[in-house]
């Protein structure tokens, strides 16, 4: 089975022995903690421990009762919404990004209009024309962008376009949700910076992970804003705080810092990466181009407009190639002549194997023998 | 400090050693599904488990796969609401009733209508009459009924009540919430039959947890459905699943099942119950009457209508005692003459002292030296 449907991390690194030691001395050191409630915040020491890998790789101060633990980040994007919109309000998102917020927002009645992304990020040069032609009747409740190693296409949003995209949200007075949670999930060059490292805006939501770098069975993000968004926000929260057990496992886990085991997961990722663009350049070079992320979990991958999207399903569903098709992550589902392929649990073995599995179907699945028109994602 | 104001379970039998052993196990067998998400479900094994603990104690096949996981009994209770009205909309309870569903109901606009409770429960006798007062426009889009050691009055809804609920619901057709959280904290007496093991009525749904019977630090419960309504009610859920580690944890712990583990916690609970009934008829027979449950974690105490509630407050304050006041757990926080005493975390001498000091306060609070006009909660 070639498995790149689902964003998950990499069984082969789970650090099993230290999750087991983790989980005996949290049991042993807060067992009494167990059976009590831990309020909208939840676990000190996770929150402190979040707060320090935020002021690490930011390089600002963050004030833990400004951090939220969340069961997920999804939790989080699912929160902002509700206490922020009604049904039928308006949010700014990216025309492409992550198929669960699409379907969290369609559910709660959010009009997304999106912006076009390039290969710089949101294009945020768009927003104020964008914001004109809504006007005040349909001025968005807030901005949603996945700023960094953007879900599905792996970009990060350029640091002018960062300080543009707060400069306007401040000007007209709406609130930004950074959704980050693949920040940590680095393989090349620099960090981008997060938005509220950037400003002091006092309306930037920010949304973190540990599903990314540790992984999604712990049901691990968190929120953090400025106190009045945030009570606002968390005065919409009704589930009587997070998992404590699991909150304390991490934190005794990651009780001096996150780099060190998050680093050395990186470095079996960014092989998997590897792995997808260089076997599809080398395998697929006429038939599709791909992102090269400098981190996160997806390549996406940009196919000729005369694929015959139904026989490409047919066809790799035949030889057990499962993918995530382009539709998942447009905001109004458009079958764009795009795919997106999960590498990180995925064997490395398997990704060599699969690239020219996906390339052949692809050929297969063309209706014409045309050159490719395109170099990039984005042209 | 005599802290009688929060729901907790016995930091004194949380089984250390059992949760160590889980931990290790489940962390080592299932550390691959960690990296992975489960759907709306959740963990199969506790689910098997929860199913299993249902049938046994109700006599009927439960099937796991009607059972979702959820983040505590708390996120199916604020779910029901998300997925069944819209804000304005009416659903009845039991006049007093858990302080966090009145919370979370009215954020989320919802009309709650309250039926009086007795000795036997709900008064499902005026149902129809407030059906048909409230009439077409108002019809409630569910009945909410904490049926067991009802959380704050301690009082068990009677069979027949539970019938002539069910009755009434199908006939009217309207679903019914059955909040069962407390269910297996469990002292004296017959388990009073769950409403899905008494009909096959299809919209029951049935919300239970491990908070009370382990520990609300592990926010692990579950909302259980027939399928057509169980797909409702998931639909609105956008948080990607629940925690699968805490669930594989406690699936380990309770691999031979919840009985030998949850009687023992009972019988310290049930220690703990009486010292508050038994204390308080000794010290303070002359300024309330108490519920003496047969199960659940509370005891809920009437005191006299004179009795001046802030004053109250100061002097309990001032010896370090803390309850939970009735108007909490009045639908409409009304100021009634009743307060909650949560017995379940507090250590055998403390509740030994706190109960002459409560009695004290009482005393001290009351405006007149009137005789009791009542000999019971519900006179």
């Amino acid at each position: 089975m070639f498995d790149f449907a689902v964003g998950r991390t990499n069984p082969e690194t789970v650090p099993v022995a230290g999750l087991q030691r983790a989980a005996r001395d949290a049991i042993a050191n807060e067992y009494a903690e167990l059976t009590d409630y831990h309020g909208k915040l939840g676990h000190p020491g996770l929150r402190a421990a979040m707060a320090r890998r935020e002021s690490e790789r930011e390089g600002v101060d963050v004030d833990p009762d400004q951090l939220s633990l969340m069961n997920g980040s999804m939790q989080a994007v699912t929160l902002v919404a509700e206490a922020l919109t009604q049904p039928g309000d308006t949010v700014i998102c990216e025309e492409f990004t992550y198929s669960g917020t699409i379907g969290a927002y369609r559910a709660l009645g959010v009009d997304m209009v999106g912006l076009p992304v390039d290969a710089n990020g949101m294009r945020v040069d768009l927003l104020e024309a964008k914001l004109d032609e809504l006007g005040q009747a349909r001025k968005p409740k807030f901005i949603y962008a996945l700023t960094t190693y953007q879900n599905p296409t792996g970009v990060n949003l350029a640091v002018d376009r960062r300080r543009q995209l707060i400069d306007i949200a401040r000007r007209r007075d709406i609130p930004v949700v950074e959704d980050n949670c693949y920040g940590d999930v680095h393989f090349d060059g620099d960090k981008p910076p997060a938005l509220f490292a950037l400003s002091d805006y006092d309306k930037i939501i920010y949304l973190c992970s540990l599903s990314k770098i540790l992984g999604p069975g712990l049901r691990l993000g968190y929120l953090y804003a400025k106190p009045d968004l945030l009570d606002v926000i968390l005065a919409r929260r009704h589930d009587a705080g997070g998992n404590y057990l699991a909150a304390a496992v991490v934190a005794e886990l990651y009780k001096d810092g996150v780099w060190e085991l998050t680093e050395a997961l990186n470095e079996a990722l960014k092989v998997k990466k590897n792995l997808v663009v260089d076997g599809l350049a080398e395998a697929g070079a006429d038939v599709c181009v791909t992102s090269n992320p400098t981190g996160g979990l997806f390549v996406w991958v940009r196919f000729p407009d005369d694929v015959d999207q139904g026989k490409l399903l047919r066809l790799t569903a035949e030889r057990n190639f499962r993918y995530a098709p382009g539709a998942n992550f447009h905001i109004h589902g458009e079958p764009v002549p795009y795919l997106r392929l999960a590498f990180g649990h995925v064997p490395d073995d398997v990704i060599r194997a699969g690239m020219p599995v996906l390339a052949q179907c692809l050929r297969e699945a063309r209706t014409s023998n045309e050159a490719l028109r395109f170099a990039t994602l984005f042209d």
